[in-house]
């Protein structure tokens, strides 16, 4: 299976200038053992799946935009391509799984998409099925070269803003953005370590990279820890990527998510959501390397009860 | 009286590389009218006076900062000066005054500051005869030439992001961010306004402004509004730097700054503390000038109750 490289990335960058947020990397004089994070929840849309997505539609032709692009999406990679597809002037449609938080289907429905609800089991055949239909292009959350290429953009900032960075830590729910990040870190600092985190609830990466074979856990079983972005599995490319360039996956309970959601607000002023939390969650519960750490904050579209909740009560 | 120019302003963005976050700015695209946040609350002490303090603490020589700094502070400058002097190896006290949020101080203290405790009226005499007794150096907040154009480095970095913007608004309290700020854009953009935002409950600002002469508010009157990082009344000096350059000062609710730390939290994942929260605030209650509008979201160090509270409530 053919893997993207360092120079993807380069090209996918610059594709993505001045189309994205450019983000700052935030110092934690508060944390212990020298951690600083990297803000994707500051982009327009609440994540980092706007990098993939404007890079998926910067390389379409024009031909190929006028039919419109179709995704799957719990929410953010939704957002990201509806307002990524509306700067573009090209339609959007998102099959939604039920379940989806509210807060993330209404920011879709904001940027002008086109949103089909169904069960959670259904979600890709649906997009494929509604991209035969009507020609149009499926642009997948991730598993997609120029999709891991654009959130691989990641990488080479982090290491612009921390040369000497020692630890890069990255959520895993699909795998498009460890992926993308891995990919850069690796061949930027060869030493650096990068570390995937998932939830002890949604574990399939830590399982497949131990087994040494994809295994995917049905959708009802991920569906049980609070990160709804991370409820999906790897798909054959992503696991290639990551076997080739990750160093490890370490697990983290929904407590330390909740946990370092509200440390995060309070302490580094960041809105992170479940799934954006857990790999600050990761380096404060002490379960990854020694170093200068830096975690990905993929994203901060969060219910605004459970965001109160992690304030007061973790 | 001599006012800053923007050759001061310039001079100190040349000492704070490196040393303070290049904060991004920030789009809303769920907002109306065009606003983009410019997100003091990003920098490590959680507040713009990280550039102030540290642009006057660069300015001293080795022997001036050996006898070391003292400051009064009801929490961000002090936190500030306590950061930047130690990452200086410079001694730093800080007086506070009573019924300022624990959670300022706390930090203030993890920084390596001494605390003196005083009621809010004896704050300024008693960090005078501290500085006399010690022979150390006085870093006011707001009332002095380095300061001022330390916070209003900020100003060519919201043009340099956004080259047209119309209207940016600031949080006045001491008014040292509003005259640094209004220097650098009346220089940098004559075209563009900048207009102040106070709560209508520490309004001394807009009302010296319509007076033409400065009219102190007793701190009794002040502390009422919830937005504790204003309680303060301008200077000689920066209200003859606000006159000079401020386009207009308007005011806001309680209830407004509360709804704008509700939304900013929600819709832009910025945490904001009251005072942050009072610029996007004035924006969001159609009180500003037309136009493409920046709000300086000047700090987040909020107490967990209230800030979980204006996410659910507002």
């Amino acid at each position: 299976m053919e893997l993207i490289g360092i120079d993807d990335v380069t090209a996918a960058a610059g594709r993505l200038r001045g189309r994205v947020l450019r983000t700052p990397l935030l110092e934690c004089p508060w944390a212990p053992g020298g951690l600083w994070l990297k803000p994707e929840s500051l982009q327009p849309v609440g994540a980092f799946k706007i990098r993939g997505a404007t890079n998926a539609l910067a390389r379409l032709d024009e031909r190929t935009r006028a039919a419109g692009v179709v995704t799957h999406s719990s929410g953010n990679h939704g957002q990201a391509l509806a307002y990524a597809a509306r700067a573009m002037g090209v339609g959007c449609t998102v099959v939604v799984p039920e379940g989806a938080p509210e807060v993330k289907v209404a920011a879709m429905r904001r940027f002008g998409a086109r949103i089909v609800m169904v069960p959670p089991a259904q979600r890709r055949a649906r997009a494929e099925a509604l991209a035969a239909e009507h020609g149009a292009t499926l642009v997948p959350p991730f598993d997609h070269a120029d999709v891991i290429a654009g959130q691989g953009t990641i990488g080479p900032e982090i290491l612009e803003d921390l040369p000497d960075a020692d630890v890069v830590l990255v959520p895993v729910g699909g795998g498009g953005l460890a992926s993308g990040v891995a990919t850069a870190v690796t061949a930027l600092r060869p030493g650096a370590k990068v570390i995937g985190v998932q939830p002890e609830l949604a574990a399939d990466a830590a399982e497949s990279l131990a087994a040494g074979r994809l295994v995917s856990w049905p959708p009802e079983r991920a569906q049980r820890t609070v990160a709804d972005g991370v409820r999906v599995s790897l798909s054959e490319l992503t696991f290639a990527h990551l076997r080739a360039r990750l160093d490890g996956v370490v697990t983290v309970t929904e407590e330390e998510i909740l946990a370092a959601m509200g440390v995060l607000a309070r302490r580094a002023r960041v809105v992170a959501e479940p799934s954006g939390a857990v790999a600050a969650a990761a380096h404060l519960a002490g379960r990854t390397p020694p170093g200068r750490a830096v975690a990905v904050v993929s994203g901060g579209n969060v219910q605004p009860d459970l965001l109160a909740r992690a304030i007061t009560e973790f």
